[in-house]
């Protein structure tokens, strides 16, 4: 490079200068964004305090702002080192291409392979994407009863990619993100158990149903469930009739995930109560010739 | 720079002044958008106040032109943010292009990533115009009861990328606006309840279907269902036969989403009267040899 | 600016006089365009005129060239108004680029999320255009009874992007005109009653058929369906035999959706005429020890 | 523009010395294009009369050269106007730039509506080639009765991009070409009526089988299905053994679409053979204590 | 044009020259293009020969060498004019293009088409390309009785595009090839035919099975089948038990599609040879009090 | 190349100079890295082992750090070849582009393909995505019994592209890992033994749960069990009424895929215990005249 | 060209010299690539072996390194083609290229058709893609019984775009390699035989338990199985309780494919030895008045 025309000498010099501004355009607009992501994150908490406290007020939120808090500040960091890595990339290309490195075949390959990753990669980046959204609407949280679709559990995890959950049979499942296209959440309110009780169908149905009003006294009354039943359990009437049977229902408001026990209670009251009644059932094993 | 050529500088100004155009156009740009959506959003909302004026003169209208109003100011001013931040990363390239920054590799890298992302994204894109086509066209508002496909429920929040229901059980429901192909409101007009009594098919069927008019009658007297019916039940008739059973058909056109009672009523009055009438049940229960 | 090269000037000069061309081209073309697709309205509802006449002829056609022409009229309107967005983006583009201001990098960014908006988009471009289709070929219009696979029901409003149909229950549904994969319209033409009639498989099937065939005699002397029934029921013989019944049925031709009160009554008379003819029905209700 | 260097006077000469050249390629193009169109139609107009004149030499064609040239000859005037349109819009785009407007961002832009637009009309291009194809193989015309998967009835227009047909039961039914993967043609050949009639399973088979040789020669000695049945009936045996029944089976050919009837007939007769030849049948009714 | 530079000249003289290597390049390449399909189709073809004298030994093979040979033709003719066309196509352009005629906004238009027809026309390059996959894979021919997935039946045509089947019912189907995922050919190899009994679960298994091959004797015996079994039938045993019947199973290797007569006759031998030995069957029908 | 310019040689010099910083920026490049993702390996492993000796201290943590360590160390060396490649395959496009041999159509004609290519191999790239990030989250590993929605079985091999399943019939399952959308894992925790047992409608309940209660004692106090059951089985209640049957459940926490035997032993115990107690089974076979 | 000048010679000159370069780095690069994969075939097939040995060790490894060795080198031969056919085209545009024909057009053209062409040829590469990777996991060989989720059978012909089974029945099925999303092989290790015997729900289950483990001893000890059995059946319970029926289960471990006979075996025997004990059975045929 010796006898270097003074031409050349100002073309380095002016690119060496626009490498410069690419640095510090590069270090300054990461730390906008980084801060930008950390107040975003602040105020988030911040109004999940308001959110929180004011269902905290109603008597069936769950909900506690330390989750959400802490969920927000994972994503704070995540999205920082995304941002820093970005940056990080882009500069690197910007400097190469201002010292003449050929860039564009360099890009070029790798857009050809990138078409092929992009296809394949979609289902993955769905996921991350699924799972950002989830965990910003926070549709569920650990330890919440939920139903996927295509599985049914209490959440252990919360990932940004698959979520963990364990049945009722113990089994642990991990449903990817984007694959949820509906969530059913069973923690939040309350849970409804209903009995549909089957009698012959010529019975005296008012007889039956005062017998039915009998049996969801008997639950209601049954210590057991003063902190699980949210209201008398309801006698609905004659919920349908088939040429075998005509089926009567009882429906009662739980806390969530209890209504299990509620629906077996009401279930075998209600078969204690008709029996007691003498009303008889639509079974083919009482058919006496 | 020192001794810089004039040619040099008056390219520096000729730079600077069209700098100085796109911030001019970016901000005069800007203006006439937002200003253009908030012409559209207060149009929209006149427009709405006539529709639901019109509406209210009909008997079954329950939209009110606050929910709406509501709604399209928020969305107003989401369009008004998303219009902001395009212009300013526009007018931001735009500016670094004219510095001779290299924008291109910056573009062509992220236009890879890009590909990738945006074949992840496209579930993402599309619940949020599926969302905002929703909102616009006032498909359901919140307290509707509406059928998604994937859950039915009562509307608790109508979101840009999920509107949250609460079904009959108390489960909380998260479905994705994209994935919701049709959309069924049932808390618009009216609901049917429909009873249907299945008797023996070697019955009297002028005598079952006098008695069910009988039972319709008494149904319509009820003073609990004087709000809910909206006309007499009608007794349509014969409306199956098959080996086992003929069944009958009971049809009530009720306030929307009370036709469960009306439903129950029909069928408990109905049996009532049949047994009355003497019109045998085809339960195997009563088979007497 | 001052002491500018004349050559620059008449550059400038020249640039001025392309930007004239643009604005010259886009106005003509924009006109030309949009009196081109009023003509194509004109003629189109000239021409459904002469098609609703010479369906008018026939008995059962129940289009009105009104219908048709309003719509045609709406589409002329918004096509009218795409034209002239498009046109006029367009040239300011050109414009732009001709003031040398770099389009290049604007279109280029606008290309990146474009690509992310265009897959998520393209269910939302399906759908209008569905919906154009489908309006241009007039499948159905307010007032027709549609099968859409997804929702049954009267048509309330054909829209672009949904139409909004209510069926028999009184619930509302939103369908996406893309995802209507086949349209069933039970308005144009006529309908069908089917009457199907089990009996004891070892029954005298002369005497049974006999007795349909005096059923359908009742039927269409009623006069409640004189003018449903475009022809006398026909009773078209044993539809199926099964291990527990010989099925009959009975057919009969009704104006659109008009065949369920003709169809109930038809199986209400053959009931009738099959108890007192003594056919024995296949239930198990009828055996005895 | 007053004076021009000689140079650019010659270089304006040679453009539009290029743009009549142009001119000349389009219009000679479209000629020759439009023309090969119409030699391709006449030609494939008269290798369908050839097509034609052999099948009606066997027994069961049932096309006719005059729909299938008629639908040519739409195909020719639609090809056509296509290539009409496409080479003037190239000829236009050509000329301009060659008047040195800048049509590169026209064609920019318009490629990012393009991909947005070209995602969302895929099933519409769909539609019509598949709509396209169908006509060229001549899959069914305008009174072929066709089971498109989605709807079955009788063709009453073969549309580009829609499909439709009339059901049984009078509905309409418009279909998508795109959206039918198979067409059943129940209109070119035969039809099949299979009759199964179910017996008791310990009777006698040879003597079951007699009795509907019996009633297959019935069937086939009646006037009405002289020229319907194709050949004898043919009575198949046993087809099948369950718990319940023992199944046996009649076949019959018949013209197309004439198979109801058949079937019909063959079930009255064979239960009329069995029960004349006292074969029990495996009904519950049948049960004596 | 008078008083051209020499230097244009030349210019000219090259592009000429250019034009003419075009010209050269595109005749030789499609010769030996051509040529090579030629000789691929010719080797094909021999090796097809060695392949069919091969299978001709086995006594199963169906298929016929002058098929195969004839097939192939038509694919080499095809290609052949799918090459002249393309090369054709491309001479065309390249020239355009050395004549300075601007290709690029040509192709560019054609290329923003091309993506919208792209992707609605990939279904149809699907059913192409699954076409020649298929018949150069030789997976069924004329006369072949295959079963496609949504329809079944004897191959009446092999399309490059679609199949044309003709199934047992007369019906026609036109089943596109891409639509076909796997193909089930019945007429290579062997069918078979299971009849399976059911008997009373309490019954004695060897008696009964002992009955069972004495019918399978007599089936194997009966003349009829003597080329179509190509086996005795096995009786293979008790196949299933449930708490209605024993289900007992019988086994015969037929020739191709010859399975359904042997089959019918093994039920009814089978049921003859039961009833002979006093084996009760397990039907409702034999119940007496 | 005698007689050269000195500039050309400079020119060659400058290439040379930038050939070599591309050797040194790849070569450091690749070290930088590989040596990441030893670092990344090595802190996963160190984070792995707290994860299993925390886990470890669970009763029901299977999952040993080796398993993970192994595993993490394949995905290392993998990784660091990929990275070796890739950059080798940039360095050598860099270096041809830099001599001047034309890469822009080389890449061209393999982006062609690569369209082609990169659309047919998504669901490829998609398995080793999703493979990479199954074993990531160490979802199942070698042993553990899954569920993989198409298919169940024992994992025999965890690899990239797929995975190796052996169901419990012996049956050897190759499963591709994009298509596993959702993983249950067997045998992390514990799993349920559910026995439902059917008594006749109209029995007393409490002398059945009764029963039920000492048959569950009697399955705890087995030898067999004392390993696998986690708490003693317990009797829920009333599980269900129909028509036919009222069904009592015990429910069982047994040790990870150790439910079969317990389900068993409960359902004969119960079984037992109900016969002693003289509770009628809802069993047809029980009817007596 | 005569009277060129020296420059355009001396470029006429670098541009051989260059052709040159291509000529050689092809023809290098080609025999490089083709040795490489020579290289690890070889490296395969020596690992085949050693895996082959191993597994030959096992007792069910049916695998033979023949088989793969075969397959190894087709797989090599057909790389060698695809590298040297995809060098050779890279050459000649290179080179074309470099004799200044205008190849930009020429790739640009085919881009578009490539494009339309891409879409629709993506199930044929993905079938390739499958079918290789299929054959490198070697998932199953010929003869093998598989499970390929549309058609099961024995493999006949394993290609790199379908695979050729022939099922049970005789058909023979070609199934593409990309539409199998899991293969089950049932020739890699054992199979199960699984006989669940009815009987009635009020039984002695214990006396019934012993006769079932006197059938097992009775299969066990045949000679005809004594190659099959892995193991002696195993009685392993009440497997479930219905309204009518309690089924009790015998599994038994057999060689590959072997299950079908020691299954029906075992039904034949649990049915003597439940018979010879008084074992009441739950069928409608033992119903006695």
């Amino acid at each position: 490079m010796v006898g270097m025309d003074p031409m050349d000498l100002m073309v380095e010099t002016e690119a060496l200068a626009r490498i410069g501004l690419v640095v510090v355009v590069a270090v300054v607009g990461r730390w906008l964004l980084v801060r930008g992501i950390n107040l975003a994150v602040k105020r988030a908490v911040k109004r999940s305090e308001k959110v929180a406290s004011g269902w905290a007020g109603k008597a069936l939120g769950v909900r506690s702002p330390e989750r959400y808090e802490q969920r927000l500040k994972t994503i704070g960091t995540l999205s920082g080192s995304v941002v820093t890595f970005t940056i990080a990339v882009i500069a690197l290309i910007t400097i190469l291409s201002l010292l003449s490195v050929p860039v564009a075949p360099l890009l070029a390959s790798a857009g050809i392979g990138g078409v092929a990753l992009g296809f394949g990669a979609q289902s993955l980046v769905k996921d991350f994407l699924a799972g950002i959204a989830m965990i910003i609407e926070d549709q569920y949280g650990v330890g919440d009863l939920i139903d996927t679709g295509s599985a049914t559990g209490t959440v252990e995890d919360v990932g940004l990619r698959v979520t963990r959950l364990r049945d009722a049979t113990g089994q642990v499942w991990y449903v990817r993100n984007g694959e949820i296209l509906r969530v059913g959440n069973q923690s939040q309110g309350w849970s409804t158990a209903v009995a549909d009780v089957p009698i012959a169908p010529d019975e005296d149905t008012a007889k039956a149903l005062a017998a039915l009003e009998q049996a969801a006294d008997e639950v209601a009354a049954e210590g057991e469930f003063a902190d699980v039943l949210l209201e008398r359990p309801n006698v609905v009437g004659v919920n349908e009739m088939t040429p075998y049977a005509m089926t009567l229902r009882i429906v009662a408001k739980t806390a969530p995930n209890k209504h299990w026990p509620v629906q077996r209670a009401l279930l075998e009251q209600a078969q204690n109560a008709l029996t007691a009644a003498g009303i008889r059932q639509p079974a083919p094993g009482v058919i006496a010739g």
